[in-house]
């Protein structure tokens, strides 16, 4: 077994189409040609923390991929992240493993952010005027750098809770091309962006329905268990659009449970976004619809970049 | 993240004392000590093939371990063995991974023989006059060498289905230092060994009730699914003493899970290993009675095992 360390993940990864990959994923998963089991879990009282344990294949490919990710919240005391997480890659023949990637998250963080580059690409209304951004942390900045491959668009609104995150994060940002404003108050962001991508753990809505005009696209992918909320219920009941990654998932964790719960959309009404990509659902209509995508991740992205990486491995 | 091999795990092992880690996991579990979520599965069609994720930890340890276990059985016709896996240990107090060891199932396969010799060694009579073994695969050799450890018996009666199969353990044990009759009825091996292990993967019962004599332990080991079945149902009903490794693993797999359904034994009359280890549940109270002890693999015994590895290996 092949152990593949973050530095050689991240040279392999500049040969890798991570958007085609995780564009493939969603359309065999919603083809119902991957197999994703349930979500193991495994929770640490004390000290705080949790695993999540994701697993799968395609039908018809070569490799199964099992990804451990954790979450332990007081790592940042100690000065480790917070989270933390490895893949392994089996060969679908025999049950051999042939590589373990050390990752230390990186590659969640990556087809997180790859699979909000696709929800913009099929959702929002081009030419995109202004992007906003919801929260200053790392999915905050790979959602914005992602977008650069969906997009012309450079004009940015950031909205965080500290104006001293909000200064690090333009900084950063604008060292990256981009032309970074800030605000305390996500209702001048709305008011200003077409694309609005929400990044944060919030447990309270942060967006509210009469904050959001017609024709925006709003990526929710930071509301991934069924207590975190970041979009206001009544927004995907006002949306024409409402886009699950997985809709099975999406029933019982984030933005999308939610407004089932509270009665606000029906599930018929949720179409999934490998299926808006392949062209099978409705997806956007026009310039003045609001449509919203909520991204929970799926292990379907985990099998795709996994995969991705090992091949470009093997073929140097 | 530490790489460990199978023959670097085979050295550290011989300064781990396997029986007393394995005991010691019992009687965590019994008590309620161990966190040990239901196992994950993901099962391949074509080619045939499962994989088995068990994971979980003791409260008051170290560590946490993710095992992944697999069978894909046309891996012999490739000349690859049909089992293979490995074992994670991660840090309890910040989910950093310490250790991935690439045992190929030998792991697995010592803890499952350490659990028969423990529940020999608590539940036969001593001194146990001959052994009978069933099978004349790799737990059925397993199980006779940690044997050694509780009962200075080297008699053995081996039964298989090829004369070819029990000749070959019939050397290999010999060159150990056993004693070895072979058989190819299962009721002539009940009518001469007070002690029995039976290690197949059978479906249809091999050992009948008729058979079994007054004062015999049997220890199941073969069966782990609710379709593989070992043991005659009526021998559970005959048997004084039914102990569980787990009972509420025993309550949905193996030989109880039989004897359940067909209502010779009642889930009030089972006790679990760890129970009878700790002595908070009563063995054998009697040189007469028949007991039975089966087991279908607890992930507490995989988290004792792949901790006392690295823990050796660290000492070093």
């Amino acid at each position: 077994m092949r152990v593949i360390r973050l530095e050689e993940i991240r040279q392999a990864l500049t040969s890798v189409d991570v958007l085609a990959e995780i564009a493939a994923g969603f359309v065999a998963y919603s083809r119902g040609e991957a197999v994703v089991p349930p979500v193991g879990e495994l929770v640490l009282d004390d000290p705080p923390g949790d695993v999540h344990i994701k697993y799968g294949y395609l039908r018809r490919g070569d490799s199964y991929v099992i990804k451990i990710a954790s979450g332990f919240y007081d790592n940042p005391k100690r000065g480790l992240p917070s989270s933390n997480g490895l893949m392994l890659v089996f060969d679908q023949q025999t049950g051999a493993p042939h590589a373990v990637l050390l990752d230390e998250g990186h590659l969640t963080d990556l087809r997180t952010a790859a699979a909000g580059a696709l929800a913009a690409r099929h959702l929002a209304v081009h030419p995109v005027q202004r992007i906003g951004i919801v929260g200053t942390g790392i999915q905050a900045r790979l959602q914005l750098e992602l977008l650069r491959e969906v997009t012309d668009c450079r004009s940015v609104m950031v909205w965080g809770r500290r104006a001293e995150a909000l200064e690090s994060y333009r900084e950063d940002m604008t060292a990256k091309g981009f032309d970074v404003a800030t605000t305390l108050d996500t209702g001048e962001l709305a008011g200003s962006c077409d694309l609005i991508v929400t990044t944060t753990p919030a447990t309270e809505p942060l967006l509210r329905v009469a904050d959001v005009r017609p024709g925006t696209h709003i990526t929710a992918v930071g509301s991934d268990t069924a207590d975190k909320q970041e979009l206001e219920a009544a927004i995907l009941g006002r949306a024409e659009v409402v886009v699950a990654d997985s809709i099975a998932q999406c029933r019982e964790r984030g933005e999308i449970s939610q407004a089932l719960r509270a009665g606000f959309v029906t599930e018929e009404e949720v179409v999934e976004l490998g299926a808006v990509i392949a062209g099978t659902a409705p997806g956007r209509s026009s310039s003045q619809q609001i449509t919203v995508a909520d991204l929970t991740g799926v292990a379907v992205q985990d099998i795709q970049i996994a995969t991705a990486v090992v091949r470009s491995l093997a073929s140097e």
